[in-house]
């Protein structure tokens, strides 16, 4: 006896989800064949067709859109700065944030050699032709502070300063809230190094 | 700036899910939309809808199946005895063991005064009208050994004998490849009661 065709399906496929194992797949098919979870599986079945046929990435900044150019993309009002981030939801973290009101360009992934990742594999061909032709007042880049992030943030600056434009990176430092004493040695390094006048 | 609608939809409907939070919730949707993964998306959409349009409980025991009766309640080979699972996981528990031939009633839940779950609620009327009609050799009780299915099992236990049958329970003890040291009392104890002569 084993689960019947179509419940076995169901379960291998939550499987191909990250961090979602036989054991856990097993129990979210229970879940959502639930008597009481119809309405809510249904949706979610409709959210999933609706989502990969409507989701794309803008065709200026790469951000997740529903439009072919996204709202801050559309926005005339925002300032001529960009913020170069790996991918859409570090854009949400940053809006929210409300401390940067310039427009962003999202890679979709970062440079990585371990990973099979080239420079050509993500959005960065549009960066540089956006670069030259906005003429950016600012141009940030806001990738990871791990290996990834630092290497792909090394290759924009060599790439951006030889079209002849500048680039900064956001800055290093103790995170808030953050006890001294568990902060590792390069941070605190870093943040010697990023001192500022009080 | 928020996410488009249609992601924020799939985001909600992962939060759904048992054990998924916003943050989860959001790796998967991003996950779902990658580019790679337009089919296995698609798929799990599919197989969502299939799953809760096609499986529903075996008419006989109450067991997960795509027909009007499961496998087993339609196998003729199998022993006359009856054993008495809280639901479908169980089922397919011992039947990979392959020490058990006979017929399965699955409850689909248990007794639990704490979650306001009373016998009505769970698959009982169907059990006592099986066990008089289908006279088995032998009923075993397989609830979990946790203060609702112990609960469930008294009860069981109790519905059973007034209508003139005998039920057992499911041996207790020590589980396998386990160190003694690491063993409740409660555990302990019972592995005493159940001695065997070797």
């Amino acid at each position: 006896m084993k689960y019947p065709k179509k419940f076995k399906d169901l379960i291998e496929s939550f499987e191909t989800l990250p961090g979602v194992g036989p054991k856990t797949a097993e129990r979210l098919a229970f879940f959502v064949i639930g008597k009481n979870n119809y309405d809510a599986s249904k949706k979610m079945s409709i959210a999933i067709q609706d989502a990969i046929d409507m989701i794309k990435e803008c065709s200026v900044c790469g951000m997740i859109t529903d439009q072919d150019v996204c709202d801050i993309c559309e926005d005339v009002d925002r300032e001529n700065k960009l913020m170069v981030v790996e991918n859409s939801k570090d854009v949400i973290a940053f809006e929210k944030t409300k401390a940067f009101k310039g427009k962003y360009h999202v890679l979709n992934g970062v440079v990585s050699p371990t990973n099979g990742v080239s420079p050509e594999d993500i959005n960065i061909d549009k960066l540089l032709i956006r670069i030259q032709k906005e003429k950016f007042d600012e141009i940030i880049i806001a990738t990871s502070s791990n290996i990834d992030g630092e290497l792909t943030a090394l290759y924009l600056n060599k790439v951006i300063s030889n079209l002849g434009f500048k680039a900064y990176r956001i800055g290093y430092g103790l995170p808030a809230s953050t006890d001294l004493e568990y902060v590792d040695e390069v941070t605190l390094i870093r943040s010697l190094e990023g001192k500022k006048e009080m």
